[in-house]
This record gives C-alpha cells, sequence and structure tokens, in this order.
C-alpha cells in the first residue's frame, strides 16, 4: 500500500480570505474580488497591488488587519485530527508575510506559497515563487512516490486537485461545483476528514 | 530574494535513534547499529529485521518502547522557533509506524519516511517510499524553486546535505565530520539555529 500525503488550499478551507478581510477593514470595495471571481491570478494580483498603491495602503496596515484574524471555526481541530494520521502540506497563493499569524494559530502547519517583493513598508510588487505552485507540487509529491489527496475550494485549486490522486471540493460556490462535477464535494470539516480518511484507506 | 526550506534529519538531531532505545529496552546489543555504523541502510535493516524474527519481537513491543521516548532536549524549542520564521520538513528514513509518538511531542511537523509492513503485528518487510528519498527530496524542493537548508549528523545524511543550496552537520561523529571537511558543524541546537538563520538570510 501506496503511503499518502494530503495537500489543502488555506483560504476558505482554513482560514477566512484574507483580501476580503481586507477590504472589509479598509472599506475598498474593490479588494473583495478573490480567485473565485477572477480565475486568472495575474490579473487578479495586479489589481489588487494598483487599489493599494491608490490608497497607500502600507504591509504593517495589512499585517496588523491579518494579525486581527482567526482561523475558520473549527479547523484547528481539523487540522489536529489530520495530522494525527498523516503528512500535510498546505498549498496557497497568499504570500509569507500575510500567512504567519494565521499559521501560529494553526500550530505551525507547512507551508508552501510565495512572497511579496516590499521596500520601506510598500509592497512594490509580488513574486510568485513558481508558476502553477499547486500542480506542480502534487506532481513532485507524485514524484516522491506519494499518493496525494488535495482539497480545495477555488479556481486556483482545480489544476491541484485533477493533479492529485483524489481530488475533494470544500464548500465549493456553485458555479465552480457545476463547472466540476467529476469531484466529491462536502459542506465542513467533519465532511472533509471523512473524506480524506475514505481517500486514505482507499475507498 | 528566493525562497528558503529547512529539511531536518529527525533521529540524532530532534529525536534519540529509535532503534538503540529498542536495544537498551530489549537487552539485545546487535539492534544498537545505526547508519552512523552501517552506512549501506539495506543491510543495517535486513540485520535488523533478522533480529525482530529472532527475538520474536512484535510490532506493538517495538511501538510501546517508542511511546516510552522523548524529543532530545531543547528539541521542540528549537522546532517551534524554527517554524515560527521559515518552513520545514523533516526527512528521515524512519517509519510511519514508528514516528507518531514522537511527532506527536514535537507538534506535528512534516515528515517524509518510510513505511513497515506488517502482518498481525509482525514486522514482514520494510518499504521504502522511493530508494535516496532524502536526496530525492531536496532536489524536488529545488525544482520548486526552493532553496533548501538541509541539516544531518550520518552518513545517510550526506546526500541531502550535499544537494542542498547550505548544508549543516549536526553533532556528527569525528569521523563523519573528517570524512566531509566541507561542511560546517554544530555542537547543539542554538548553534544550528544560528546557522541557518546565517543561511537564510543569505550571509
Amino acid at each position: 500500500m501506496k503511503q499518502s500525503i494530503v495537500t489543502l488550499d488555506m483560504e476558505g478551507v482554513l482560514t477566512p480570505e484574507i483580501w476580503i478581510a481586507v477590504a472589509r477593514a479598509t472599506g475598498i470595495e474593490r479588494l473583495r474580488l478573490t480567485t473565485r471571481d477572477v480565475p486568472d491570478y495575474d490579473v487578479l494580483m495586479r489589481g489588487r497591488l494598483a487599489v493599494l498603491e491608490e490608497h497607500e495602503l502600507t504591509l504593517s496596515e495589512i499585517q496588523s488587519v491579518i494579525g486581527r484574524l482567526h482561523p475558520l471555526p473549527g479547523a484547528l481541530e481539523f487540522l489536529r485530527e489530520l495530522r494525527s494520521f498523516t503528512q500535510v502540506i498546505i498549498l496557497s497563493d497568499t504570500f509569507e508575510q500575510f500567512a504567519q499569524p494565521l499559521l501560529r494559530q494553526l500550530e505551525w502547519p507547512t507551508l508552501f506559497c510565495h512572497q511579496l517583493r516590499v521596500e520601506n513598508d510598500r509592497i512594490l510588487d509580488y513574486q510568485l515563487r513558481i508558476p502553477n505552485q499547486k500542480r506542480a507540487t502534487v506532481d513532485a509529491l507524485r514524484s516522491l512516490n506519494y499518493r496525494v489527496i488535495a482539497a480545495g475550494d477555488s479556481y486556483n485549486d482545480m489544476a491541484m486537485l485533477a493533479a492529485a490522486d483524489a481530488g475533494i471540493l470544500f464548500r465549493p460556490p456553485a458555479k465552480l461545483r457545476s463547472d466540476y462535477p467529476a469531484f466529491p464535494a462536502v459542506r465542513d470539516h467533519a465532511g472533509l476528514i471523512r473524506m480524506i480518511r475514505k481517500a486514505y484507506d482507499g475507498v
């Protein structure tokens, strides 16, 4: 029997959507858009950076908003249970500078993500570590002879789910679910852990 | 600046050598040998399995010995500090069935390892997920555009250290250190975190 590993999206599965929280705290409506709304990540990010510049928002200001966020209800308990029987890597298109306060509250699970280029507290640019990192990481884990079980909730998770040995949609929006009918969908963390255990046991 | 990730050996760096503990608890001297003594891992493991069979030792008996072990003094604090500023993956040639009680005490860091083939509580065989997994994982992480900082204490860590962007010897035996003079060596976790921070900052 092959060894398994789980890859999880972060925002929407374990934590709130960071940019939506920033939108709420700053009152800037245009920051509410996510990959759920704009599938092209570069278009989305260029728009966000333009908005930050326009409103002269600094990294510290955004970090202080993130510092007040908490993981989704039940996410920590879900992750504790998951880590007790399998290995987990969180794959997120967020940035090192944003993730830390949330990772601490989740007891430091391993996260693969990107980074921001910052100078004097101004976010100058974003730097993808590699393009399509979720997909590339699943491929890399499979090349290390892992059976990969992946879960996510957004368009930018679909290449990861499709490349994995088992892919699970977590609380997907209706359109995503109907665009990808082949993947089972779960509504909460209890359902997700059940589905992961099933995939883990190979049933 | 490139994103960094740390790969760590487990036994000897974070936890005691599991087989030595089993040797001590059972009084079987031949189980004291480790990769420090026998660089060829398959030779070492075949010998261990033969000894277990000879003494009719079950998986549960070995797990109950491991259940009484603790991480090395300072290892948890070291790992907490490390995980607060970088991502960490533990690369060990141990087995899922052995690692769990120690991982719990280390607050569930991500571990890549192997598994045992077990039937009715008897260890029939061991199953390497892939050969040279430490080296292969470093290569995979580098292909994901990570700068890899690796630390270990044994012969089976040297391919990992050599493939990494920065390799550090942790408390190496004298012979290993003189066989591999190019790698810096540290004596304790405080030294290791200092050396990792230096590599992390690129100095």
